[in-house]
């Protein structure tokens, strides 16, 4: 349990917060480029950090992030129009380009030397692996982000990305905690996981409810270690990575592809949920990209206004205002929860806590070790800053990371094993 | 009026509240039984007193109340599976039983003694007379509720259950107000009334609009009688019982029926209102069901959502969203509101006051002498503190009266008729 | 930029504020008169300067403006029975005349004085032009007002109205400045304008991006003058009388009617937008009647709820909603906003500041100065009080005035020119 005032720490994220102060020293993802698709194209509207934003991609292809709203009368630039090297308002006209320049003032006369004393905020921007990143924070940022995801062609990866309606923290700790993997994403029947080739996990799950964790603190946050009983005399070991601020990588399962979850704070009660999928050396198959567009695994790709891509509201079909499409009767005799998407099954739990969960009357059990060690080590770090550069996993030298699986025997030393198969050469 | 403050201590229900302990401190409906139809039925989410609930029917039959967030990590059991003697939550498997004991939890060895430090918030629940009865307060709860409708077998009574968007104590006040049925329920047209079967008591409403009230104290609460001219030289006397601390007995009206009715606080917002019909000796008539199934009485049967019993959200068809689809061309020529259904009348009227009505500003006339006279009784109640077996109907014995109307020679002892007519064997 | 208490100062508008005190120094239009039909015909809920109301129009015509809620019990007149000579209360019958009298009180005996001590508050209204005015203030109210549309026959006038939702001073800011026609109401190529038969002006617009004002004092509030470059040597002169406390006339644009625009709080966050054009001398021609009747120019005609007149909720269908029905590929191609009904231009624009907008972060440039003088001038008048005859604008003699607008020569004396062209004889 934590107090209210560090419950407060933990899920504030706006400007001059201390958590929205740790998020801003980082790079975060805003859209992905495919929402801005070609130059000059309509701005969007961003929400993030607890901010109201406008992206928008100018002729040259440069993405630029502004104040939202016009430093001259305050009216949205997500009204204006996106023409030649900048975002102009359509109230009076004013440009601005992506540095937040102001580099047309129409209602002033040419002469005027008004134009040179406006300036709009303005965030950089990098586009990397198909997403756009944001840097919000003082300072001069650190170099780009540098997941293998982003590494790989866009054959290699699935990205898909979805509103959850409440705060990002309770939704990352559901990210770390393997243990609800036994009850929340289980069937009944173990019988009923032949239907999941080669899903080995799914068996060990059923077979060991309660994990161990051993948790260590690497450069980049925290590596969390899941140990099971697997076949006799030996353990099944699953690591997940908490890499600073939101990255969580998960272990394959099901098939071999890894997985990072990336938690995005839109404000203190709405996140932005973007799971990735990728294979370090081939493209996907046909049957890999078809489980992952199905919707039933771990990507959102139905919603609810239609659309399925860039334009979406992002928020899924399936949500709180019908009860997630739960069946009771599913729930009755197949699963526990009567929720199908696997996502979908986090989203309901997540959601149902309230917009920002009660910490202070929750009960946390030794199989939450990874939960109340990451919030140790966050609340650690927001309540004694340290110079930006000694932050975990800001360099992206320690991105270089990939979530490691593997059965081993009882007496093996699992944690050389983890370390090595964690690294990318 | 009311000062701004004792107009608070009136209609605040929450826990730690003057009139929320009064309320805690009574058996109270929280759901029809037919809402939890059987066994390991789907749980039910509860809003009662300003707390949120989940109840849950476990394999025996037996009702659970809890808190509706898991005390391990605040998912919603709402969302929980009803299996084998318990409703577990679907995030990490912990169960617990209808008295709050945390009877599985599989995120931990079963050697751990974890589980026995675990318990939720339950309320004790007794089933009687259809409905599902809690007690949220302190101590020992008293003998279960004793109204003659719960006594007598289902086919004597009709029940119904509506939602109100507004305080509780406004919609109680409107049914210890005699005054409003020569008006809001009245027509135009007196010569209208012959269509309502032996309806002699519209014509006694709209005969006498100014009726005079005695009130007095009783051991459940007090009994409003209000009198009204008759045939010459009769009066017509009509009694209302208001039984501590949300239950109003209404005398027969158009067919020899008593009504009571329950206006429970869901929050202070919201309320659910529960109708019943009874006939002590008998089944009710075909001719008794149809107008009680007709909407248009005192039972609302349409509902928003379409459906019409439990698994409704029990918001009624016509509301304050579609102006209580009141016609202007009736109001006009034949009905004060130019709304039909009788019950629909008083909800858009307690309505309209807004969510909490300001009884800062009102004006009480010498008709409104029982209202005035109940806000005194129930606020010296909560504001003098007694013990809890002094608190007047607490004791189920107290329950045993019945609504009396009669007409009376002028001059005749008309209170101990009342009183005599009260009585139930 | 003002401060947080000076931003607060010019848009609060409810009882007891500064704004809203002399807000309710002037009768200030509440309703058309088209929407109260009828004698006895239903009443109209009103939402007024922050007050919550209810109209209604008698057996004689005469309209009566009462506070929306009864003052016996506080049930909402609105659900009210419109009948002989008063509003009557549904709930227990009190009636009400149009002076806030209780003329019938059936719940008390005939011979009860109790009548003679209810009266609820109202507030005197007229009627004129069309429209029902209402005077909301302390002592007595000034004569009615005399703007020149309200004088001429209902031929002579096209009258509109549209719910803004937003504070009522940006969105009367937007009136008073001229630059923003050059972008926002603009073509991106000035041929199109060909289309404009007569369109002089909007070739000027374009031509001429900054504009130069000159503001001054009148006894009706400021008038600015904004002057463009026209043909060589000349100047075009486009004047706007601002009229204490929300009106604004503006001058004629495509042919020849001037136009008057009536900003009315309804509270701090909803604005109802009248816009009148009216000919002086003569009935508006067929053509002039289907530009405005379009939907396309200065006038709202089509709203969400399919209706187009009295009874509609006057929000338009065009909205934030459904992002004003903004075209990408016309914004594209052919105009800044890519919104087509020029009022919408505004609509958006002025709601896209948010509720009340920033006037902290805004940053005013040299051709914002009708802008800041007109907020100097009407703080300035709310922060230091002065009789309320000598309030400008309140005289209906000051109302006597016409915007005019023309080319002249540089060195011509265009004040005089305005001066005389504004008044009317």
């Amino acid at each position: 349990m934590l107090s209210p005032e560090r419950n407060r720490t933990l899920t504030s994220v706006g400007p001059d917060t201390p958590m929205g102060n740790l998020m801003r020293s980082y790079w975060l993802p805003v859209l992905l480029s495919s929402e801005l698709p070609d130059p000059d194209c309509q701005p969007v509207r961003v929400r993030h950090l607890g901010e109201k934003l406008v992206a928008f991609r100018d002729t040259s292809g440069t993405v630029g992030l502004l104040d939202e709203f016009c430093p001259h009368r305050r009216a949205s630039l997500v009204l204006g129009r996106n023409e030649e090297g900048g975002l102009r308002c359509v109230y009076h006209g004013w440009k601005f380009d992506t540095s937040g320049a102001c580099i047309d003032l129409p209602s002033e006369p040419p002469t005027s030397s008004f134009k040179q004393r406006v300036r709009t905020k303005s965030y950089p921007c990098i586009e990397a692996g198909g997403a756009i990143w944001a840097y919000l924070g003082e300072g001069e940022p650190p170099a780009p982000p540098a997941f293998e995801w982003m590494a790989v062609r866009p054959e290699q990866r699935f990205v898909s990305k979805r509103l959850l309606e409440c705060n990002w923290a309770q939704a990352l700790e559901g990210d770390i905690d393997s243990s609800h993997a036994s009850i929340l994403h289980s069937r009944l029947n173990p019988a009923d996981y032949a239907e999941f080739e080669g899903a080995r996990e799914l068996l060990y799950f059923d077979g060991d409810r309660y994990p161990r964790y051993e948790v260590f603190d690497t450069d980049f946050g925290m590596t969390m270690a899941a140990r099971r009983n697997a076949e006799p005399g030996s353990h099944y070991w699953r690591g997940a990575q908490y890499i600073m601020p939101i990255f969580v990588m998960i272990a394959p399962f099901d098939d071999p592809l890894p997985q990072m979850n990336m938690w995005v704070p839109m404000d203190d009660g709405n996140t932005m949920v973007w799971a990735l999928h990728w294979h370090p050396d081939r493209n996907l198959t046909q049957d890999e990209l078809e489980r992952r567009g199905s919707n039933l695994y771990f990507h959102c790709t139905q919603f609810e206004d239609g659309t399925s891509e860039a334009g979406s509201s992002w928020i899924p079909k399936a949500n709180s205002r019908n009860d997630y499409l739960a069946d009771a009767e599913v729930q009755r005799t197949k699963m526990y929860s009567g929720i199908e998407p696997l996502w979908c099954q986090d989203k309901a739990v997540q959601e149902s806590m309230g917009t920002i969960t009660d910490r202070v009357h929750e009960h946390l059990a030794p199989s939450d070790l990874a939960i109340s060690r990451w919030r140790q080590k966050i609340l650690a770090t927001v309540e004694n800053p340290v110079q930006l550069e000694e932050l975990p996993g800001r360099d992206p030298q320690t991105h270089r990371v990939r979530p490691p699986h593997f059965v081993a025997p009882e007496n093996a030393d699992w944690r050389s094993r983890m370390e090595e198969e964690s690294r990318i050469a």
